[in-house]
């Protein structure tokens, strides 16, 4: 410990002097950069983060009391772990909260099944909602049916998610969980049910949400867990007519304000220039969002806890945000946006990053960037290579928080993880602590830490978000 | 198919002239038995019975209208699968049903938690029990604890199953869920919550049966799932006291009558002698008792009915069993012993077993007959090898149905199963059908058919159980 401070004490009154290479970065900034790799790696503070989070608070629904705890708890945490500067900053969304949500065949063979209401859906009234089930191979299935033909039905979109290490079978599988209900209610349906959007074969229901539209009927919508759909699959398949009962009931509210919560490490030379990271603060309300998004907050509240533990900041502002309502529009994300966009500050934001995909290991360096700081990104990359990541250009996404800023002309960066399981829990019941390996969070925790503190020690300026990805 | 036949035809028609080594069976016998097997290996029935329990029936837990459902499926599955003799058996029982089931911590940290009702348990009354929590590693420690210092108190016993391919973690651990109300109201607690008898990390509480002894209180018995224990361990970890919720109902019956179904393979020598195989008919009410146990009723129905497909039946009967009430407390296989000594029939049982361990591969022969009759177990062993399949003597237990006759004297066979993820899922919401390789119950189907065969065609008498397992 002693020797890698003085080691790196050294290496900062070196100074920028081998800079020009293009990346605004010499020998000491790197060789900080492998400490802060070494140290994360060697066990950092993310699980016990997570830990804490979901322990202390457990499920935090937007809007709910344990949202308000989450908020002091985050506001208290960062305070905990050294951040020079905390503070709130107000998001208002509306509010829906989850009550009855049972699900059971009525004929030809009684019997319940696991059901969840998806978030924004109404209820099915006072009494049940008894009907019979058409199924439809998937949304488009359902969209190509004649209008009128599920007149008193209930429709069931039995298509199945695929499982990828890049989450990417959730876009075409999720259409069904977002517009099902518009879709269905098109044709006349009576509230539709989906299978899960989830990849797992355990028997919990994915949650999510849906939308409505001003011109179509509101319809209650739900999702069955995989081993429900392949329930009703196989009943349906004896061609007889099933009948569902569906029972959900949901409260909604107005405006209800909660609050991104932020830390920062001040920048030593440029202050009012920002490197963020962040992730969620909410989560859904049955699991304890351990991976969605505790990780996130855990991982990048441990990054900027492992910059503000170095002799002397960087040069820029390292800006932790847990943002507020991810789950249900990204309420925080937006809001965050807005208020930089209002205060003239878009382009103080020199990069931006999320981690909101679980709690798997960082695979890919991806970023959006002005071309000619792309020689920043690449040198990154080279320092978390013997992570086992590797710099692609020209790909990649914001998370979804930074969406919003990045809109805006805001540059960003991606640290890609592994989510071959991600789908397994998230939104459900079993998205828990135990479903967390320690040791990948030290990863990313490593990967986050260095991609944060030479981003706000170069010199170079990252720019406007391109329109693409990518140098 | 029209070849195989041919041969078994001339294999039966040579007659026992081999049978000179001590098993009664002849290369004609044999010749049969490896036909079973490779008709089983190349695809039985054993998922699509599973399949049509799981969804025709579902979940049904024992003196329910489903029970009663059940009973007429397994009837008309015995006779549309080729059984001669199909009938009824009567089994009486009182009645548990579970009703509400919730639990939150209130203080410090108020979270839901994952709960259920263990079978058989009182409920906590018109309003819900909330008391403080006092953990013990385990029932030992529980029974260590000074007379009196749980008044008030909710024990919560918080140790964890292990994990062995045989199951045998089972029993060390189960004792907190049958005995643990006994002992915490033996110390003046109100309830006892326990860590659910399971080596998962899915966020489903075990259910199973628990007892209540006639001079000891009588509390509420619930278990946690796996992710919730290891938070309220966390949250007791804190140091402060930890109140939980306790809110659980259930109801009581007397005297139901179910029934246990048989369906037989009449025996064309020996029809009085009988060979036995089954599983339970009954299930927990949380899954669909896919794995527990329509897996054994379906394997051995399809093994039943591959004999009966046979140009001739057996010497012996060969009699499949689908047992009434097993999980809580054995009631289909006492109520079949307790019939069969009043008939005077233990002797006519020449081998039983029974198949209620999940889904999993068979590994291993074992028995409890007499030394005489080894000899034909190490044949039966010698046509299972190629399955996987090792004899192994002087171990074993026959299965929980079964062990009523043998008490009175029965001699049994057990093909042990690989148990490595039973108890991930059974008494669980997540035993349904996705959970069965439909190759491995082939397997099975093989090892219980050649078994059934071979025992049922033997000269050998297989005698009376002796004191020990084995020769």
């Amino acid at each position: 410990m002693r020797l890698t401070q003085t080691l790196l004490a050294a290496a900062l009154l070196a100074g920028p002097a081998l800079a020009a290479d293009g990346t605004g970065l010499d020998a000491g900034d790197l060789a900080v950069a492998e400490s802060l790799r070494g140290k994360a790696m060697a066990g950092s503070a993310a699980w016990s983060v997570v830990e804490s989070l979901t322990t202390e608070v457990g499920p935090r629904l937007a809007g709910t009391e344990a949202d308000a705890r989450a908020v002091r708890w985050a506001e208290a945490k960062f305070r905990a772990m050294g951040f020079d500067k905390v503070y709130l900053e107000p998001v208002t969304f509306p509010v829906w909260l989850r009550q009855r949500e049972r699900a059971e065949v009525l004929a030809p063979f009684p019997q319940p099944l696991v059901v969840t209401a998806l978030g924004g859906s109404i209820g099915t009234g006072e009494k049940p909602l008894d009907a019979e089930v058409a199924e439809f191979a998937n949304l488009d299935a359902l969209k190509a049916a004649p209008e009128g033909s599920l007149a008193g039905k209930i429709a069931f979109i039995s298509n199945r998610m695929v499982r990828f290490k890049d989450g990417r079978g959730y876009g075409p599988a999720v259409g069904a969980r977002s517009n099902g209900a518009v879709e269905a209610a098109r044709k006349g349906a009576v509230a539709i049910v989906i299978r899960s959007i989830g990849t797992s074969n355990d028997r919990f229901a994915h949650t999510g949400t849906m939308r409505y539209l001003p011109d179509v009927p509101r319809i209650p919508a739900a999702a069955l867990s995989n081993p429900d759909a392949d329930l009703l699959v196989n009943m349906l398949g004896r061609g007889q007519p099933v009948t569902l009962r569906l029972d959900l009931s949901a409260e909604t509210r107005e405006a209800y304000t909660s609050h991104n919560v932020i830390g920062e490490i001040t920048g030593r030379e440029l202050p009012g220039e920002v490197v963020t990271l962040g992730g969620h603060l909410d989560s859904w309300d049955q699991g304890t969002g351990a991976i969605d998004d505790g990780a996130g907050v855990g991982i990048t509240m441990a990054a900027g806890a492992l910059i503000g533990e170095l002799p002397q900041a960087p040069r820029r502002t390292v800006r932790v945000i847990a943002y507020a309502n991810e789950e249900q529009g990204l309420y925080g994300g937006k809001a965050y946006a807005e208020a930089r966009e209002a205060a003239g500050e878009i382009d103080a934001h020199q990069l931006s990053a999320e981690s909101d995909f679980g709690a798997g290991r960082v695979y890919a360096l991806r970023a959006g960037v002005d071309p000619a700081a792309w020689p920043v990104i690449e040198k990154i990359g080279e320092v978390l290579a013997p992570l086992g990541v590797v710099t692609e250009a020209g790909v990649g996404s914001p998370g979804p928080d930074v969406g919003p800023i990045v809109a805006k002309g805001a540059t960003w960066a991606q640290l890609a993880q592994d989510g071959t399981d991600y789908f397994d829990y998230h939104h459900t019941p079993n998205d828990t602590l135990d479903k967390i390996d320690p040791k990948a969070l030290d990863q990313q925790v490593a990967a986050y830490a260095v991609l944060a503190w030479l981003a706000a020690e170069t010199e170079v300026d990252f720019g406007r978000a391109p329109a693409k990805a990518a140098p």
